[in-house]
């Protein structure tokens, strides 16, 4: 029983300090996230009395367990059905925002004299803005439902993928030094690609299983398979070479859309809050204070750059999308600070020793900062936004009127049946899918023959007929999606050749253009999907003689199971949109 | 980001097993315990596929925090008003079957030749019943709220003390390697006194601050203080070098009398679920099925044994103290196993590298078989205890039946006003407090002389002057106490002279012997306090010339505060009494 001594008494001076430093902070009305880093500035090495933690390792572990189920709750929280809601506005503010502050962390660093990593960095801590302090201080203001507080949740979710997609390429950049524009692309379509089949695949199977295990009534059985997901994905993640962030995020959107989403939260509230807890106070732990004096300078032109940039850019993209200026002023100043993500990012810097060890002090520093100054200008916004209206000269409030009037002339009208727009992009979206489900179903195949080949080798000796088998075993798998992309690509071929040739026109060759456009686009469409997959499984493609075999073989047993594929195909999009479609229990 | 990956892993791989074996354990209808020992089995080093855990003392130290939440959610479910209500009958139970089966335990290790260590520690073993198993298959028959129940959960929380008693005499003797009543007396002693003070002083502060902080309405802040204090508490406990398992035990007991009581078991259950989850993996990770099969012989035994001798012994004790046969069977039947006690107290003896390593395999699976069997015996009681009273000789049968009636006769009435009996109860109980808090503050201060000396050195160079101050201060906090006690005895001494000068007898002596009684006995009693206070600090009792100036000194200072004294208590007495009548809120 003695074993763990100094892991608990460490646990009990980080669990009391924090406790004691939160209550003062609550006390003094101030967010309890600043109370934990102040508790592990208390506790850490570089503040009297002393060093109190013993086994720093164990707790710097349990802090990742907190990033864990930080990531985890704010997946939970995420919602493909409320991304699809906030669409545009929330797209167009959040990337100007990350654009700018990217730019601005970059050119800040820069005038310091630092690094070019280390500006990179810096770019990056200052671009996502912290869902935890917005939704506390929001909260504490009484107007969390207000209309500018939805688009800002918006703008939250899409920071948040934007987030994800810049911790791995900030990886990518770490260690090869550069980002070359097709090694971005590559990495940001396999990123894409992965969660989009992750997305899809664990909708259809994971809130299957919990509403399974639901069904038991046992509280500590959901839980502990929540968790066996949860962990069991995040390995898969980083497995494969990504974040442990990115996969517990994942894996939180995809428990979002279980019915038993309440039940989940309610179980993995106290989790998040016991670990982030430790996490935040692992993050005063590395802070010393001196170095907070040596760069008092940076940090105090950051904080104003997070303040002002993130008002202008993020403001300015919601005016740009549409919305009023008042609403344009209250989400740039609701978004005007920086929080966790940063210290993911800094974290992640030290990680992978490319950045400076100043750079996550400074981080927390301006994180604290901003975080304080946050619930001020939340309040100010109304009066500033007022007073901006009123000393503005007349002819600038006219060009910002003029821009309004043509934007709101500028946008389909949302009333009515479904437009064109509406059918052609859903269409496209279930294509994608589908390549995607396809593209996943080659890369895993090619991926997985290393591992198969030696128990395939026991039967065929030949590593030529070795690829057709697996070749072959990847084409039956992906049959039932294949068959759906061919389908759809004929609707949408219909679709085009209807639109697109006017009988004004064409004249007489109107049917003849409009048949040749919808047989024509399949087929070159069904010879584009071929080339990506033979690119996508080179290392288990046939050769020549074999693969026209193959694809003969395959073209006669399509025709022979087609009603089954398309049967298999309905019913799993029917089951994931039966899970889309259920809104969580009460 | 990559630091804790391999802890990561063994997380991802506990969880996910653990996950699949407890839905398909819940699916055969089986208690999930036995689905996380089933996981750790398979997970572990002795079975196929291969050792899947990186790092083992990571896990252990998660599972460590899983017995440190079980055994605060069992402090939790412990409550004084409770132990109060159940009384004698579950005392007289819990001692019969305690004692019975270390004995039983004993004598099967030396029978089996063991060494006399390992023969106590599997009496130790065998001797408390898992509560965790009793609650979910009296839960599962739905025979929870029936009145044997009731007596079976009084059984369980006298068992649980006389477990952390037991924990605490078997680590003395452990390491001393005999128990001599003396030490035993000592050690008992000790732990009495630290309990009573830990209770009296917890109940006092910790739900009032508990009350502070939830009145913030923030469940997080409210998780954060809960696990401060128990992690606090649990770190003083083990500086005192008791077990962890005490530590978490009494400050959930102490938050029991909290009015938050519900939002803490609802908050800390998810925590409790998932660590108690890696304990049982990592119980059954060190279980090696090969011992299994050499021992196969004394775990068939043992088995036997924990289910007829917890029977026997707990269903007579039952019978003995007043209850009819059929209860007495019902109750003998549930509390045949042995469960999560058994593995903390096999634990230590392997922590303390005094007991031989196929003790604790035998202990889990005697506890795997006798769990599964469980549910069955409470099942068969009824219909097995009708058929023992038709077969019952009708002359054993008349025993009985006497023996029933007897006990009736014998018991006091419950009706009607305060009894003699009920009186002097209450200001022993009183009396007895006081005296502990006062014993406690001599022992602190005692105690706490080595740290304070050389500050005290800087103003006093004499050494018998430094006494002074110390023994003086300890005076002073303790004469609120030290008041309350004289005044508990004066009244004391006055119902015993009330009672014991019978004017019969007396006669024209009544009155005088009744005044000499009430005014020596305080006397008497206050020159014995002395007498316990000087030997309790006798490493800072001043030389007898000072003492006796100190004594002078506190006696006017205890008339002069006299009132004050009585008002401090007076009011700690009723915030005590307060914090015991609220009721948790729903």
């Amino acid at each position: 029983m003695h074993q763990g001594i100094g892991f608990i008494q460490d646990l009990a001076v980080v669990m009391a300090i924090a406790g004691i430093v939160t209550v003062l902070f609550h006390r003094l009305k101030q967010p309890v996230v600043l109370g934990y880093i102040a508790a592990g500035v208390i506790i850490g090495p570089y503040t009297p009395p002393f060093q109190l933690i013993h086994d720093e390792q164990t707790i710097q572990t349990m802090g990742e367990l907190g990033v864990v189920f930080l990531m985890f709750s704010l997946g939970l929280e995420f919602s493909l059905r409320k991304l699809f809601q906030v669409g545009a506005t929330a797209i167009v503010a959040a990337l100007s925002e990350i654009v700018l502050m990217l730019w601005l962390g970059y050119e800040i660093g820069q005038a310091f004299g630092w690094a070019a990593m280390d500006s990179l960095f810096l770019g990056a801590i200052l671009a996502i803005s912290s869902t935890t302090i917005i939704v506390k201080a929001l909260a504490d203001l009484g107007v969390k439902r207000e209309p500018f507080a939805q688009l800002v949740f918006g703008i939250l979710i899409v920071e948040d993928i934007l987030g994800i997609a810049m911790l791995v390429l900030l990886g990518g950049i770490a260690q090869t030094g550069e980002l070359s524009p097709a090694i971005a692309f590559v990495t940001l379509g396999k990123l894409l690609l992965f969660m989009v089949v992750s997305l899809v695949v664990g909708i259809l199977v994971v809130p299957r299983v919990l509403a399974y295990v639901a069904r038991s009534g046992s509280d500590e059985m959901l839980l502990v398979s929540v968790l066996g997901f949860c962990f069991g994905f995040c390995l898969l993640v980083v497995k494969l070479d990504y974040s442990i962030a990115l996969g517990a995020f994942l894996i939180g959107a995809i428990m979002a859309e279980s019915r038993h989403l309440h039940r989940i939260e309610h179980l993995v509230a106290p989790l998040r809050d016991a670990f982030s807890a430790i996490f935040f106070v692992t993050i005063g732990l590395m802070l010393n204070p001196l170095v907070l004096v040596d760069y008092a300078w940076p940090i105090a032109v950051i904080s104003v750059a997070v303040v002002l940039g993130k008002l202008v850019s993020c403001g300015l993209g919601t005016f740009l999308a549409g919305r009023d200026g008042r609403t344009a002023m209250r989400v740039g100043m609701t978004v005007s600070q920086i929080g966790e993500f940063s210290f993911i990012i800094a974290s992640l810097g030290l990680t992978l020793k490319v950045t400076s060890g100043f750079l996550y002090p400074i981080a927390v520093t301006v994180s604290a900062i901003t975080t304080l100054t946050t619930p001020y200008l939340i309040r100010i916004a109304d009066p500033l936004s007022q007073r901006l209206a009123r000393a503005m000269p007349p002819s600038v409030a006219n060009v910002f009127g003029m821009y309004s009037q043509w934007l709101r002339a500028l946008m389909p009208r949302s009333d009515g049946g479904p437009t064109l727009f509406s059918l052609t992009k859903r269409i496209v979206v279930q294509i994608a899918v589908n390549l995607a489900l396809v593209s996943a179903i080659f890369i895993g195949v090619s991926y997985g023959a290393r591992y198969a080949a030696p128990f395939i080798a026991q039967w065929v000796a030949d590593e030529r007929i070795q690829r057709v088998v697996l070749w072959s075993a990847a084409l039956v798998l992906a049959m039932p999606f294949l068959v759906a992309v061919w389908r759809k690509t004929q609707s949408l071929a219909l679709l085009l050749a209807e639109v697109s040739v006017q009988p004004e026109k064409a004249g007489r060759f109107t049917r003849a253009t409009r048949r040749a456009i919808a047989e024509l686009v399949p087929v070159i469409s069904m010879i584009g999907v071929f080339v990506l997959v033979a690119a996508l499984s080179g290392t288990i493609l046939p050769p020549t003689g074999f693969l026209i075999g193959v694809l003969v073989c395959a073209a006669l047993l399509t025709m022979l199971l087609w009603r089954w594929c398309v049967k298999i195909h309905a019913s799993m999009q029917i089951a994931l949109r039966e899970t889309f479609d259920e809104r969580p229990d009460a």
